[in-house]
């Protein structure tokens, strides 16, 4: 299609879904894209342009002309219009904001004044709210007259004179209800109010605790200032998760596909380095024995296993606590029973493995000595393995870091210095 | 409080929203949860019941008398009775399907029907259709009289005479035209139907991917039989994402705090047993090469620090592309340019780092050629890194498999196996 046949390409993208084009965009070649967007230019809407990933989005952005830029804004809500322009620098932000009408450009502006990842950047402005004395009816009639509803809203928001959020009801008790009834007898229990500077991963957790739709969001004097919607709190969701699982895997959080060589390295090499800094403290307990190694090579043969098992172990645990300190399942309440199950398990599995292990270092090397050194080293190693997978990002939660950062690191050196250390240590002490 | 205070539970128990108590029941000790439950039966309605990890869940099901069970059973929507009772064995399922009213009943064995995982598991029965000529009036109408509306809907479903479905009109639309405007005229672009046998986390996806709020299920002949919530699509992904990081990790996807010691050994003992045959495959390697060990001990203190930055290299580019494989944002249409991303990002970071341990290397053992061949093992290991990191998941995937399943292992076999016998292989040609 990328022949310049420009009828043909409308005609296949224009019944796609914005996020379908923002795909496609992200999965061509550099080279393609930008024929597709010379070709077609109208492909990069707002809809589309809230949907790319982050880095394509900034470099698009970049070489949009600003008459276009403006018109793709002005269709977005809100919360759209911060996300897109959050991330540019001061002066593109300037460009665009004055492109808005003035008081969707001040909505935006209050909207950045909010702290990173807070409820202020990702409520929405448009709201739709109405005095708690009001009727059905009132409503009603109040909403078919009604100008700038939001696109989509599934709430009515009951407000005091004071403009204090007082409880919601749904749009479908409004419906099946009549017109006299009042507002306030069909107020759902599920309501809660967030405030500005709420964390959004605390929004996020409170709708998928409770399955709530969307929620009011209000200021310092609690009054109401915007509304956030469950698409919003289930992208947040999402984000939070897959950056957990990305950190756990030693790779920044933000990752995507369509990320270049340049931004990929970037996000790699860091955590590597540390891996080596690790690995070479690792080797330093290696090289305490390298007489003994050398008096008996078995040993070298061996060790990586005790030092993998005890790596892999780590692992596990550590990504069970990643996810149950994220969801707030693990907490003060429970630590102390799941460290005695880790334990517990690590003693088993290492048990088990011991048998294994010992009975390979017998019948591999033919000594019954070898093997009993590897079975204790490993049942040492799988106790501490299960123990710091939980207590390494527990302790880093409590001092206010990301649980998932560095963990995996933390956890493998602990495993690799533990499983060398216990294996050589015994060694050297039993078969010498 | 469980001092046997009853009435004090109860003021402190009763104004906790369901998802809370569930929380709390999972993170008490068994003892305690007993004691509470004893006191205070009520504790567990259907809602805490829906909101409890499955294995608790279960155990707390065998435990509870028919009738209670019942009469949490009746307060749910049909899919959340589906949820609790798919898990159950054949004699407690009819037992608590006997207690419900027969339609009831009727479709929850209809939805038990459908295959695990599937829209029809998902969905509600409970839909509020109209037909397609209807007036908003007509539709305020009928749902002001309607029995049995489900407690939270935001679609009203237009169908034809064959009961197909043809199109859906959001409730803020209905609330905002005027009685005689047609509902055919308000209909959504975001239209879009499912299928009873889709595959659940394909719904989930389609949720995230245009932003659903509700989406209507039909048969096999194009029949509305059931509708999904987003609240349903948004448990599902999270679920989904919380399992590829639990298998990232080596874990058994439904892992959860409140699992006890033998579950969780049972999820964990399997994992490390294949990680001890590969360690041992890599051992394999090394034993290879015992001579050369023994001649140079030195290669044994460096060898791990090949095969754990390989490791580490291997793991951030799976981790990358199992959550672009989750997203569907790796494809046909750029693995290639990914393929080529890797082994170019591999091969720069190779380079540093090889850069680095040469010059350990050398001030360490004061051997340049010890660095040399500890360099050049470094850039061959984290290519074949990044590129086994690619390329396991994608052909598990191809394969029908859960490309987050055992591609660990299999990466960090490799980068074990490549590392070790580039460094000893090189090491025994060069320096003997």
């Amino acid at each position: 299609v990328e022949a310049g046949d420009r009828a043909a390409l409308e005609a296949l993208l224009e019944p796609l879904h914005a996020a379908d084009i923002a795909d496609l965009l992200e999965q061509i070649e550099m080279r393609d894209r930008r024929a597709l967007l010379d070709l077609w230019s109208d492909a990069l809407n707002g809809e589309v342009l809230s949907e790319l990933d982050d880095n394509l989005r900034e470099e698009l952005l970049r070489t949009l002309p600003p008459e276009q830029l403006a018109r793709a804004v002005r269709e977005l809500e809100s919360d759209d219009v911060v996300d897109l322009v959050e991330d540019l620098d001061q002066d593109r932000q300037e460009a665009l904001l004055g492109a808005l009408p003035a008081h969707e450009r001040a909505a935006v502006e209050k909207a950045l004044a909010y702290p990173d990842y807070s409820a202020g950047r990702l409520m929405q402005v448009e709201v739709v709210r109405a005095p708690q004395h009001w009727s059905v009816g009132e409503a009603i009639d109040f909403l078919r007259h009604g100008e700038g509803l939001p696109d989509q809203f599934y709430h009515v928001i009951l407000v005091d004179p004071r403009m204090h959020p007082v409880g919601y009801v749904g749009l479908g008790r409004i419906l099946s209800s009549g017109r006299q009834v009042r507002l306030q007898d069909l107020t759902e229990d599920s309501f809660r109010t967030f405030h500005v500077e709420d964390e959004e991963g605390a929004v996020a957790y409170a709708f998928n605790q409770y399955h709530l739709i969307s929620a009011p969001v209000v200021d310092d004097e609690d009054r109401l200032v915007g509304v956030i919607t469950i698409d919003d709190a289930m992208n947040v969701l999402g984000e939070e998760l897959g950056e957990d699982m990305m950190r756990l895997g030693g790779v920044a959080g933000e990752a995507v596909m369509s990320d270049s060589v340049r931004e990929t390295t970037r996000q790699r090499l860091p955590w590597l380095a540390v891996n080596l800094a690790t690995a070479i403290i690792a080797s330093g307990v290696i090289a305490l024995f390298e007489e003994t190694i050398g008096a008996l090579v078995a040993l070298a043969v061996l060790m990586p296993i005790v030092a993998s098992m005890g790596g892999n172990a780590g692992t596990q645990s550590l990504t069970v606590a990643v996810r149950a300190i994220a969801t707030r399942d693990l907490t003060t309440k429970n630590l102390w029973r799941v460290i005695r199950r880790e334990a517990a398990v690590g003693l088993i599995n290492g048990a088990v493995f011991a048998v294994v292990m010992g009975l390979v270092g017998l019948f591999w090397f033919g000594s019954p000595m070898l093997g009993t050194v590897i079975a204790v080293a490993m049942v040492i190693n799988l106790v501490i393995a299960g123990l710091s997978g939980v207590l390494v990002p527990v302790v880093l939660d409590r001092l206010g870091a990301d649980p998932a950062l560095a963990s995996g690191t933390f956890v493998t050196t602990v495993t690799d210095v533990v499983g060398f250390f216990a294996f050589l240590g015994l060694a050297s002490v039993v078969l010498l």
